[in-house]
């Protein structure tokens, strides 16, 4: 499917979250080793925290392994908080629209994953969105939708909720059309203070997800290690998978959790989509079924 | 908005049609004279009849006026039937799944125009849409929906009459929106055998559209005319704007208008959208309104 | 052929100089009033200055006026001394490669206009050009080979003397092979501390030039006008056309001059390329002619 | 590096060569298992001969497994004589004038493979090529310029010896400025009768090479199989790598091969670059060499 980063801690030069580890995501378009798929060089995307009231969205539909526009930009940003993704399509088109991370005011969100036969579902699903959201979907994907499924749920107001009530209506839609495990994937979300981490599949057999070891005690496993004193106290990636092989340095996230990171901390907790019900409808449709 | 350009009769060479004339339809992607914009360079598309049992469509979202790939292409493929269309965007992002035509099995279709206020009414259109076609639409604009609400209405089976229910359906549905003048555009929509242009809007004031006259008749007017004992006895030409200055061979179509060319003829009728009804609403909706 | 612009004051984002502007760089890419063209829609770029050693530069075969993250990239990045360019081919390919501005360290160089029959003269100049700098040459334009002409003949150490050297060449080359006015065009070149902008044309007719009045002179003309309260004092932009029609803001560069930026400064100077002569001759040429 | 095919026979559509085969080249962009990478996704090329003067050809630099145009181009345009690519670039910029293949008048041209130290001989590569053939060098590829040493030494009157000079100006450079083995690849060009694929390599470790057995020997091999009743008699394919696993179909082509295919006939000849001499420079620099 995909892969994909989060980063939240003190400002740093995208390029060294991006290209300079050894296992890097820039390497991971060619060659990774956790995905469904080897290549993911169906568009990447960027999304920054910095100047100007939103995020910043830079997504282009080359791979990311020879983008030269994504190298500059990558060597001359700095941010305290962003969020990278390469694609791998898992049928919709090569275009901008449909690449990561997708953006609602200060909010930004990605997927590595999918809605498991998402043409029987999406026009139900489509129809759970908030109309007053609908027309800022922009592309095709299935993570789009998702995205304006939590925000119709309230994501910013109480993202893990929101996230697991949008799963909670993709199952619910999935099980009405036959579908066997409608959902998997790893998501995260952000609003440029904190970031939620995703993990869940219907089947219990989700994508990888890791996050990282906090600095101080990383210095303490490895005292002598220089590239530790250059990294900030207050550091945390989220990953698909790790960009190297420091042991330690990389913590799995458990299937069907969250993972909170912000203020210099990742806390883990349960996720448990909600089986839809009446009273978890969005309510512009309470009490109505679209034919 | 847009220009776009039909050809009908024995098979030529592409660029005969795109390039060769003095105002041929790559100069008006920098220098239309009668479209809403003079740059038509939000990318373009080109579809043809020929080897394959459905028409290729060629779609780019680079300007066509330096396109390499659509001169090369353009100048090797011949074909007895191909549309071609170049883009100014209305405001939908510029992607090869926005670009014109748009296909359905053997069918294909362009629009130039709008949907008046689209972001109003996208979300009951996109329900009017027949479920089965749903995941069919690729893109996001208003000229992909209203094709898919054609086909909805059995543009197979009766172009005329479905294109003119697919524009009721547009004009009911800004009307209940508070749209003053919900549609406006010239189309064209073929099946590799005849095709059909429509001149149309709301207002009463349509974007302009020519049909040539026919070659034997040129020929009588311009007896000494080389370029016309190249043509074909059969060849028509639909054009959003005349490709020259040629007196006699650009007839404009009426306003409120559908002309039908196939056969070596081109019959014009009035085109009149059906004030929409509980009757004319598509059979999957009969008797529901969506919220 | 081509518009740009070059801001150098205090850090500003892109957006306010490329967007915000009445008659803004985007909007010439659509409709240019001074330009050989009033569409420049074959690409632009964008260098700038800030966190890396060497400025960024992100080009885009794109039109500017619809490119997406160009939009975002303006909108979120600030810095001191920026430059931008709108490309109108002028025969060469379309391709990130023969966008403006071209960077050699922390050298940034773009040019509107063109080394007149450009064939006839191409290899001739690129054997000037110094071996060691050869294989930077990336693209196949005149502009970025009188970049490495420049460079030759050392544009690190005194811009002003190696552009009229290197456009000393280029009339040297042209007068060899036949051409009547082997040169023209407007250039500017940074090292990210001062900005050095030239005007000239071997027929003596070159595109236009400006650059803006030093910001307190303006506040004293217009002393109500709150716009000129936000832009720093040592603000200066060399533009190709002016961005608004605020009377006493844009004073047009003189013919066969020379105009350089920095400290807050605008000081204009003559701009006379050599008579190209055996001492003038890059030295690792020095005593041969290619054939 | 990069994987190429090239057909002759009787006309097909592009895509039964380009889609259909169990190990296509569409598959091998994603999974190449012979290549020196398994992924070639930095763009692609198709050339083929049909209407038209001059073979027409296709470029992109998108992944060519996901491309839409590549695709509806396969499926619609049939030719008796093709060639594709997908590239992997071994550094230059993925762009259109970088992907093969490249043409010139009637001819095209492929190569997998590199010239070791480009940047080292290149200079020298270009003093080679005839001026009169300098300016339509349109990209920066290694493979461009060896096709124009090539034409320069006559490739259009004698094919082998003209490609065999070319690698022998590569050596002779290489030698000269140190190189241990200059030159290694594959390549293949045509006029649209007859096919030259060539195999060498300085160190005599080549890339895979390999061309069809003929087709009436394959049917007594097989004598129940249907595929090869719907293959034309004189069909031939030159290749990187087989497209499936039918023994006896794909003969490897030797080292220091050339082989030869026109008239249903394939054949294989040695293939001897000469030792560079004054006596086989060039023409227009015969006597003299540049600094």
């Amino acid at each position: 499917m995909c892969r994909w980063l989060a980063y939240s801690g003190s400002p740093i030069l995208l390029r060294d979250a991006l290209y300079a580890p050894a296992h890097s995501l820039i390497e991971q378009s060619l060659h990774s080793r956790l995905g469904a798929e080897a290549t993911n060089g169906d568009g990447f995307g960027v999304g920054w925290y910095g100047a100007g009231e939103t995020p910043a969205v830079f997504r282009e539909i080359a791979p990311a392994w020879n983008d030269a526009n994504l190298h500059e930009v990558a060597g001359h940003v700095t941010s305290p908080l962003f969020l990278a993704h390469i694609r791998a399509s898992s049928g919709t088109a090569v275009q901008r629209t449909n690449c990561h991370p997708f953006r609602h005011g200060r909010w930004l969100f990605m997927h590595n994953g999918l809605i498991n036969d998402f043409p029987a579902v999406k026009r139900d699903l489509l129809l759970d969105v908030d109309p007053a959201l609908f027309c800022s979907i922009e592309g095709q994907t299935d993570s789009e939708l998702l995205f304006h499924l939590a925000l119709t749920l309230g994501l910013e107001d109480d993202p893990p909720a929101a996230v697991a009530g949008a799963v909670g209506l993709v199952e619910a839609a999935g099980r009405r059309r036959g579908v066997e495990h409608p959902f998997q994937g790893t998501m995260v979300t952000t609003d440029g203070e904190r970031m939620w981490g995703f993990r869940y599949s219907s089947a219990g057999r989700s994508r990888s997800l890791f996050v990282t070891t906090d600095v101080p005690t990383l210095r303490r496993l490895y005292p002598t290690m220089e590239l530790l004193e250059r990294v900030a106290d207050d550091a945390h990636l989220i990953v698909s998978e790790p960009l190297g092989d420091l042991e330690g340095a990389w913590n799995e996230v458990p299937e069907a959790s969250c993972v909170v990171v912000g203020g210099g901390r990742a806390d883990v907790e349960p996720f448990v989509p909600p089986r839809s019900s009446r009273s978890q409808r969005p309510a512009h449709l309470a009490g109505s079924r679209p034919a």
